[in-house]
């Protein structure tokens, strides 16, 4: 049996921390053939990238692959000490040397293939095989760029490395204990999911749910490598992210609701409905490599229109001043920008075929005084967009009346 | 014109000495096409080595490797970054991207052949490149291991790349003036040589120099390349490492003085005096990668003899720890082990030619009531052990009789 496991950078933040990992990974390799991937301790990333700044306000792309890769190299090499220091055979591997070949996009790049010839030679010989997460090269040569995956690194790597060798688990190991059907800190009586379709967990975590990133589930899906996901030193079942069930259909058709308050909401009032216009609007944003979430067009009386669109909180700025440009261009009335947004979206596949659930939602939200600013859905997954200081009262309401204490 | 130039881990320490050095390239750049050699910032290598060991008491080589690569892998990053953010065009390289591969051996890997290809094309392509000091790589592939050079490493890369890509100029940048022919700390007088031969400076570097490490001038003798040792931050001439020339007759055939104080003795006392011996002696040692140094073998009357040798401070515990048990074989009547001992050597290709030396060094010990514990010597050199507190006194005398102010 062949399993990857996945250590997050806080599991691994402290010698102490990387000891007691050791220790877990051990115990496991007793029953099976173990790969582990491992990101850069606790804060590693962040002081490179601040030590990077110091130095060049817009550090370049390449040479920030090859700086931030420097953090896996030295957790994975730590954590291979760590299992020797207790009696462990193990090697590790930086992304390159596990095969990890990339596209030639820093920062960002997606995995082109792995070849796993030497994390199965490694692991015959009987080692626990430890792989620096989040890098891979470009090509296999001794020349070749190093580059990173970008966010959620560490996870795609794992979940890539796990369907290269047809790994019989992948596991993540985080510091929470699972997917919960929502935020336990809002909502107490939120009841953590056995498992969940891999559907469904990329529609939480496009909507605010933070536990895994949309990615590497993405590529499970595809490789169709069930996914689990636990806490690094709690010894309590996790989630396990699969294939959608026939024993799905019997369970609540809502199978969690996500919240996401790091929203901003732009719009543009009264700009001409017009062909092209919307394509003008949003080609600026595209090209500064700011992601656009809920997008809404009002048709006005006028012949104009209204046309608004959120974003991450962070690319705020950034936005501000391509947009800028736009509404003048386009003879905006007035471009808005609305901080006091949140999102809410209930997610599950039993949607689909339930009717009555949007009904349901917004009723929910009418009988709480809390207005609906816009709404956007997909197959499996309602979303409201509210006033901002609302979602913990949404999130509890709507945790109410659709049940989610059965899961 | 390409010049290589090496700037060490104090000469990086910071992000504020990186972009000070950034200047200092970024000015050489406009007249040349510049390779850069860089260690790992300031304390990187130590702090890394601590952490190792606090996870495993001896940690595995190769691990050890891939760890500490990364001082030079960040360091280098950071250079080219900084080098960006004053507008000159730079791109780094791990010692791998470099074409350095070396011996599967970890730690101390030495040097197969560099493959200066990529080193050139970015040097055609307008680039200044920084590449990652002490360390290389096993083959041309991307699983091969990362392997560092040993002490003196990056000194080490600077001189092969610099005979790979048959630089014009080879310098290396540090937190000294150049070579003294004597310690300057202890000889006021003490004068900064214009240049040294590489036979000089392979005997100094011997016998305490510490400025350079043997390994590099040695590459440098075997490849021609002329190495010039400089400070990194003033502007001030250096000194030039560079094959013996025929002006170097006319001068004081004396070159220069060293001491060394970290120097343990170990006398075996009333050995038999019968071949097999002192390879039974030397094998312990050998075996445990302890270098030895000075050593004499005196005749006893009893058809027995005391053999001595020394060797570095650091070594004393495992030394001990090897050579009691062939005391024990030996039936050696002790095993003295001194610590009060220091080495003075004098150096200098007229040594050789010019009869006399060794006589005016041992009078000017002993009109200073020096004693001398014993003596080895090289064509050209000629070195006396002697108590260590007397090692400041004979260095400042011996300055003094060989007229070292005069060069």
């Amino acid at each position: 049996m062949i399993v990857v496991q996945k250590y997050g950078g806080s599991s691994v933040a402290t010698t102490e921390k990387i000891a007691a990992v050791a220790r877990r990974i051990a115990e496991r390799a007793k029953k099976a053939q173990v790969v582990v991937v491992v990101s850069a301790m606790g804060d590693t990333t962040d002081e490179l990238i601040s030590m990077a700044k110091q130095l060049c306000p817009m550090p370049d792309d390449r040479e920030m692959d090859k700086l931030l890769a420097t953090g896996e190299q030295e957790s994975s090499a730590l954590l291979a000490m760590a299992l020797h220091g207790i009696g462990q055979q193990a090697v590790s591997l930086t992304g390159g040397q596990a095969g990890i070949i990339t596209e030639k996009v820093a920062q960002k790049a997606r995995i082109r293939k792995v070849d796993g010839t030497r994390l199965i030679e490694e692991l015959d010989k009987g080692n626990v095989v430890v792989v620096a997460g989040f890098q891979g090269i470009t090509e296999n040569a001794s020349w070749a760029d190093i580059t990173t995956l970008g966010r959620g690194g560490s996870d795609t790597t794992a979940v890539a490395l796990a369907a290269a060798i047809k790994a019989d688990a992948c596991e993540i190991y985080t510091d929470v204990d699972g997917i919960y059907n929502a935020d336990p800190r809002v909502v107490p009586e939120a009841v953590k999911l056995d498992t969940i379709s891999y559907e469904e967990m990329l529609e939480l975590a496009g909507q605010g749910a933070r536990v895994m990133h949309s990615r590497a589930v993405e590529l499970g899906q595809i490789y169709d490598v069930e996914i689990l996901v636990a806490h690094s030193a709690r010894n309590v079942p996790g989630t396990l992210i699969k294939k959608e069930d026939p024993d799905m259909e019997i369970r609540n058709p809502v199978r969690g609701i996500a919240h996401d308050t790091d929203v901003t909401r732009f719009t543009l009032v009264a700009v001409p409905d017009k062909p092209g216009v919307a394509a003008k609007v949003f080609h600026a944003p595209a090209e500064a490599k700011i992601n656009i979430d809920v997008i809404v067009q009002n048709m006005g009386a006028d012949g104009c229109a209204d046309l608004s669109f959120t974003i991450a909180d962070a690319d705020y700025e950034k936005a501000l001043k391509v947009m800028e440009p736009v509404a003048k261009e386009l003879n905006a009335k007035k471009l808005v920008v609305d901080q006091n947004v949140a999102k809410i979206s209930i997610v599950g596949t039993g949607i689909r075929s339930h009717p009555g659930y949007a009904d349901k939602m917004f009723s929910t939200l009418a009988s709480e005084e809390i207005n609906i600013l816009s709404i956007t859905t997909s197959e499996i997954r309602i979303t409201c967009l509210i006033e901002r200081d609302k979602a913990q009262q949404a999130v509890k309401a709507l945790h109410k009346v659709f049940e989610l204490e059965k899961v």
